[in-house]
C-alpha cells in the first residue's frame, strides 16, 4: 500500500526563525525568532540563509533539551543550488545528515523520510527542517534584488524562514500518523512566475490518491493545507477538486495564504518556498493542536522541481506534492 | 545505534547507462548500454542527462520485467541545480518520486533511504538512482566546455553515467545489509578542483565509525570502496586511516580510480561525480558479487556539498560519506 501509517513517531519540538515581513504578518507572535537583519549578521545571502537553519536547530535543541550529540540524525534541504544553506548549517553540527531535495515540498519529505528512519526502531530522534530565503532565492531563481525587478501578480514572495521539527519515538503530544509520498506532475506550465497554478496539479493527485488509499475522508481532518499554492493555486486547485467530485468540506486552506497578510502586506498571490510550510507548521498549525483546537492535520507540501536553466530551456515546470498527516494524541 | 541493520532488503537487478569515455575504460564491457552522443539525442546537456536517467530506469525494469507502474517508488538525485536531471526523468514516471541530495554520495544515500522504505514493509519495491554528466557538470560548476580550460593534477573528470538499482523486500541474491549516514566534515580545503582531499576526511570518518560501531572488522568484508576520492583523495584516506591505527587489510579501493584507465585515458586524479560509484556498483561490484568471487563489499559514498557559490564566497568544502553493505546471499 502506498500510504505510511507511522505507529511510533511523534513531533516532540518545532521552532521557528523568520525573517522581517514574516514577523510583521498574521503569524507574528508565533515565531521562535524574527531577525529584522536580513544578512542575519552575515556577509552574503547564502550564508544568512545558513545562519537562520543554524539558529532554528539550535532554539529546538534548547526547547527539548537535548545536546547537539544526542541529536541521531538531520534531516532536510532548502532551495539553493546544491542544498548549501542547510548543508553548511549541518556542517557545524556533529549529527548525521541525510540532504533532501523536494523543492518546497521539502519540509513534509524530511519529515516522512525522517519517520521512517525513527519507525524502524534505528534511531530514536531526528531533525527534519526546511528553509528558504526571500534574498538568496531572487538571486537564484530570477534576479538580483539591485534590479528591482516588477513581479506579476500571480507570482508569490519567497518566505524568509526555517522550521524545524524533533521527531521522536517517545510519546509526545503530536504524532507522525500517516505519509504518502508525490508523485511528479507537469500541467504544461512554463512562467516561473506562476508556480502556484502549475503545483495544483501535483497537490490534487496527492490529495485524490490520498484519500482514495487511506480510506478515510476529508470529514476525518480539521485541517487539509496545502504548502505554498498561493491564492492563484489554491482557487486551481480548489476547481480541480469540484472537477473530480472531492469536497474539502470547508477544510482547504493553503500555508502560502496563511503567513502574510493579503490586505496590508504587498505579496501578490502569497507565500512560497521550503520555509512557507515548515513555518506556518511550526507555528499556527502546532499551536492549534497543542490548545486542542484541532485534532488532525494533513498537510500536502507542494513542490515545483524547475531550475532557472529548465526555464531558459523552455522545459515545463515539473511540481510534486508530498502528504503527511499529524495528529493530536 | 547508528549503525542500521536491514534484514528484508534486496538488490535484484542493477542497470547502468554511460558515455563513450566510461564505454572506453576497464569496465567497458559491463555497462547496459554506451551511448557516443554526448547529448543522448537532445539538444541541451541537462536535457541529456535527464535522457541518460530515463534509459537507465528503462534497462532496469526490462530487466526486472516490471512495468512502470508497479514501481512503488523512485529516490535519487544528480549533482544539477534543484536536482533537475532526475527530476525530470521522474517526470515521465507514474511512480512517487522522494529526490536527494547527497552530491556524489548520492547513490548510498538512495540506496540507505530506500531500503529504509522497503524495510518498513510499506512498500515491496524501490528503485534507487544516481547521475552525473561530464558535460553538465563543468557547465555547472566550473566553466562552459568551450572555454576549453586547463585542469590541475588533483581534479577529477565528472563520470557520464547512471547507475539505478531495484531494491525489494522478496528474496535475491544480493543484500542490502547495512547502512551508516554520514557526518559533513570539512578540512579547510577551499579548492573545488581537489574535492578528492576534501572528501577523504568524511570517507575516514565514516569507516571508523562504522567498524567502532559494528564490531566488524576490515577483514569481514572482501571491497572496501570510496566513492570517487580518486588518487590524491585516495591516498590521503590511506594515510590517515593508518594515523588512527586501522588497518583495511589490502581491500581498500575507489570507485573513482577504478571505472578509467590512467595509463591511456587523460582523466588526471580519477573519476568523479554521483554516477561514479554508482556505475562501478552496478557493474565491477554487481558482477563479483553475482559470479561469487566477493561475499561483502562496503561502498562508501563520498561527496563535496559545495556549490559554485560557496566557492566564490571562498568557504570550505563541506563534505559527507554515506556507507552502505551489500552481501551476496
Amino acid at each position: 500500500m502506498a500510504v505510511i501509517t507511522f505507529k511510533n513517531v511523534y513531533l516532540s519540538h518545532a521552532s521557528s526563525v523568520v525573517g522581517k515581513l514574516e514577523g510583521e504578518g498574521p503569524l507574528g507572535q508565533m515565531y521562535d525568532l524574527i531577525e529584522k537583519d536580513a544578512y542575519f549578521g552575515k556577509e552574503t545571502w547564502e550564508q544568512a540563509e545558513s545562519e537562520m537553519v543554524r539558529r532554528t536547530v539550535n532554539l529546538l535543541l534548547s526547547k527539548a533539551g537535548l545536546a547537539e550529540r544526542e541529536v541521531e540524525l538531520m534531516l532536510g534541504g532548502d532551495l539553493l543550488n546544491q542544498c548549501t544553506a542547510t548543508g553548511f548549517a549541518a556542517m557545524t553540527l556533529p549529527s548525521p545528515y541525510l540532504g533532501l531535495y523536494g523543492a518546497c515540498s521539502t519540509a513534509a519529505e524530511a519529515l516522512m523520510t525522517g519517520g521512517m528512519f525513527v519507525e524502524s526502531g534505528f534511531y530514536t530522534n531526528a531533525v527534519a527542517i526546511a528553509s528558504s530565503h526571500f534574498c538568496s532565492s531572487e538571486r537564484q531563481f530570477r534576479f538580483p534584488l539591485e534590479y528591482g525587478n516588477q513581479r506579476p501578480p500571480v507570482s508569490q514572495v519567497t518566505v524568509t524562514g526555517t522550521g524545524a521539527f524533533l521527531l521522536r519515538n517517545a510519546p509526545a503530544e503530536i504524532q507522525l500518523t500517516k505519509a504518502l509520498p508525490g508523485r511528479i506532475r507537469e500541467a504544461g506550465i512554463t512562467d516561473a512566475n506562476n508556480m502556484g497554478a502549475a503545483m495544483a496539479n501535483a497537490a490534487v493527485d496527492t490529495i485524490l490518491r490520498f484519500f482514495n488509499e487511506s480510506g478515510e475522508s476529508p470529514s476525518d481532518y480539521d485541517i487539509i493545507s496545502t504548502g505554498d499554492l498561493g491564492r492563484e493555486g489554491f482557487e486551481l486547485a480548489n476547481e480541480l477538486l469540484s472537477k473530480c467530485g472531492l469536497d474539502l468540506c470547508g477544510k482547504f486552506t493553503d500555508c502560502g495564504m496563511l503567513i502574510y497578510d493579503y490586505n496590508t502586506q504587498d505579496v501578490n498571490s502569497g507565500g512560497s518556498g521550503c520555509g512557507c510550510s515548515a513555518c506556518v507548521l511550526a507555528t499556527l498549525f502546532w499551536n492549534k493542536l497543542i490548545k486542542r483546537e484541532v485534532k488532525k492535520i494533513l498537510l500536502i507540501g507542494t513542490g515545483a522541481l524547475l531550475s532557472p536553466k529548465t526555464v531558459l530551456q523552455k522545459q515545463p515546470i515539473p511540481s510534486i506534492a508530498h502528504l503527511v498527516a499529524i495528529e493530536r494524541v
